[in-house]
């Protein structure tokens, strides 16, 4: 039975499962701060565990803690179609960021059921652990261990910083389960989620098709130096690391406003040393620095500028430096195929839609190394994100919701 | 029955003193890390007591757990001698910082026993809580508090990272009583210290005369931003309270290299914020900085350049910002009777000797309030300090342990 064209998920269902989940793991004033694998966390996976079996999906956790919910097909040895995001949020975060793309694939299953409708191919929706990296480092983890991009061991050894491990931890709130021997195929991955910037609300778009993201390059600088008296210790014999990471996050700073007019941003992220105290010379320090440029030359340059940066700071104040870790992502990677069905359906639909990079990370991003992948953004309001000031309607999600519904059931059907 | 002013400290006495204290609280390899109010603290004061008992010296502890050790004067009802520093030591010190000053008051009283002699005035060794500022913050909080410069309910409710306070911590270890509704006279306040400084050591003197210290200002910053996501937000709607703490300190170091030339200092000493991680932007940061010079006045318009720093550090970063604490310490502020008598004793015991300022704080600095006080300092190889590689000969510190015996004794003898 084929399904109506004129078929749309129920928005003000899913507006309920919005507001429940904003209940689980409050932060701030109107926002959620719900780490990681914590008793929040376990609390919305119970949450959407218990809305998965209503729907009728069956539910499996993998090593990682990835859930992931299955809707049958009326050919189940077909490889699923998937949607899916993250259910935790930042530590000062909002209650649509990941967890709107999540909730987004259980109401496309409601809205099947309510049709009456079962696809051709199986369908899921996938809770990926651990998106944010706000608990643990690094973020995506857990579709990055799906995927392969880390091994198993080391993903759940990450730790917080009270040292204890992502596996302990998903152990502890009973999310900790068998990973499958190689992961299973994925006919089609769409991951419905937030802009998380400005562009689409203030263009008056009801939705961006996803074309790529920003190509992009995050580092993990280390530098050392060494203990000192902070008064009679000589200027010319000062190695102090703080000083070092505060050059280094300064002079990544410049560097994003050198190519702001072009596009280009970076970030000053993170800084820790050690002791980091009144009265005495820190001798090691860690900061974290990334930058991003819509052309991928471009951004190669601001990459090997901020390489260049940590070196530099390192020899201003006299430490000895390490680059730790360097990661990229971003770039021409999601499946042309999925663009182009979202593109048509949002103009068949008659939505308001353009073209957008993402400028952020995403899980769909390891995703894409594995199945053809691609994403749907929302407008939020004022592109206000990993802020509990993040803000979205009714009205700026249903036109993308309705989108990947007809996608998906595009997808499933063939 | 006069002294003979040939006596002398037994240094071999005082060298094993120094290294029973040195087995308690082991950092890093050759130096200690024994925070204030900690277990180790406690070990070593209960050892300081003991040895003061033995040395027949009546113990009492006051409202901020300094311990004042007296040993009985001919004329009871004078004004005692007062010798002290501190056993407390950074996260990564050394076994003489403080430390020398209290042990070197405890072998001023067993080379009197050894003689046979007691003074006419009483005599008082010191050990003085949280000189440091490592685990709670101000640093000198036991001296402060007990010369007034800190309200007893604020110095005791000082928190470490923990969260613990000071009076809580000084209780559980046994070391919290009553303070004097009004802290007893003083006849005068000795202090021997290390230098912190390589100045003794590379001139070849044996040692220091201070005749005050550095005019220096430290100022506690705090910055204020909005949490955003660091991929989207655009450059010129950030407000990174991180990065204004890291422009901050950068402008602070800056500022040390302008006067160094003239022998001024700067140190970009601390840097928090939150949420401090990747991803995110923060909205919170407080920075440490701290000015010195041996010129009043340029000391004066570095304080003000600092001040200027962190408003443009905010400006910059887009941030608020409010000075929450400045403080001042050093000047022409111990007693000239006191360095003329350090002087004139160092002469006649035939030390090579020399005039110096002072360019760390010390509790001296607060007693100085509070009484004639002075300081007498001995060289340290190289000048290393607030780090394990901290180290002084025998030969380093009997010049000034002998100097502070002959001070101590014709005061407590006139």
């Amino acid at each position: 039975m084929p399904v109506p064209s004129d078929a749309r998920i129920d928005i003000e269902r899913f507006w309920t499962t919005i507001e429940r989940s904003a209940e689980i793991g409050p932060g701030r004033p109107g926002g959620l701060s719900r780490l990681a694998a914590s008793d929040s966390d376990k609390e919305v996976r119970d949450q959407f565990v218990a809305w998965c079996r209503e729907a009728g999906l069956s539910v499996r956790v993998d090593g990682i803690g990835n859930i992931f919910a299955r809707r049958s097909g009326t050919e189940e040895s077909l490889p699923p179609v998937v949607m899916g995001s993250h259910l935790d949020t930042q530590f000062n975060g909002g209650r649509f960021d990941g967890i709107a793309g999540v909730l987004a694939g259980l109401e496309v299953c409601r809205t099947l059921d309510a049709l009456g409708h079962r696809t051709r191919r199986p369908i899921e929706v996938v809770n990926w652990t651990n998106e944010e990296g706000a608990r643990f480092s690094p973020p995506m983890v857990g579709s990055g261990a799906f995927t392969g991009a880390y091994a198993l061991d080391w993903a759940r050894g990450r730790t917080d910083e009270d040292g204890k491990t992502i596996g302990a931890e998903l152990a502890r709130i009973g999310y900790l389960g068998e990973m499958e021997d190689k992961p299973h195929a994925f006919d089609a991955y769409f991951e419905f989620h937030i802009e998380q910037g400005p562009i689409l609300d203030r263009e008056g778009m009801q939705l961006g098709v996803v074309t790529g993201g920003f190509p992009s390059t995050g580092m993990l600088v280390e530098f050392k130096g060494e203990t000192a008296h902070t008064g009679p210790w000589p200027m010319e014999r000062r190695k102090n690391a703080l000083l070092a990471g505060a050059r280094f996050l300064v002079a990544v700073d410049d560097l994003g406003w050198d190519h702001a007019g072009s596009g280009g941003k970076a970030t000053a992220a993170r800084l820790v040393a050690w002791p980091n105290k009144p009265g005495i010379l820190s001798d090691w320090a860690q900061a974290v620095g990334d930058v991003r440029h819509p052309d991928p030359v471009t951004s190669e340059v601001m990459a090997e500028r901020m390489r260049r940066a940590a070196f530099e700071a390192a020899a201003k104040a006299d430490c000895g430096v390490e680059i730790l870790d360097i990661w990229k992502w971003g770039g021409r990677i999601f499946a042309q195929e999925l663009i182009d069905q979202v593109r048509d359906s949002a103009a068949a639909l008659g939505y308001r839609h353009m073209d957008i990079l993402s400028q952020a990370g995403h899980d769909a991003y390891y995703i894409a190394r594995h199945a053809p992948a691609t994403m749907i953004f929302a407008p939020c309001q004022g592109g206000i994100t990993h802020n509990n000031g993040e803000l979205c309607t009714r009205e700026d999600l249903e036109p993308g919701l309705n989108v990947l519904l007809q996608c998906v059931l595009e997808r499933a059907d063939r």
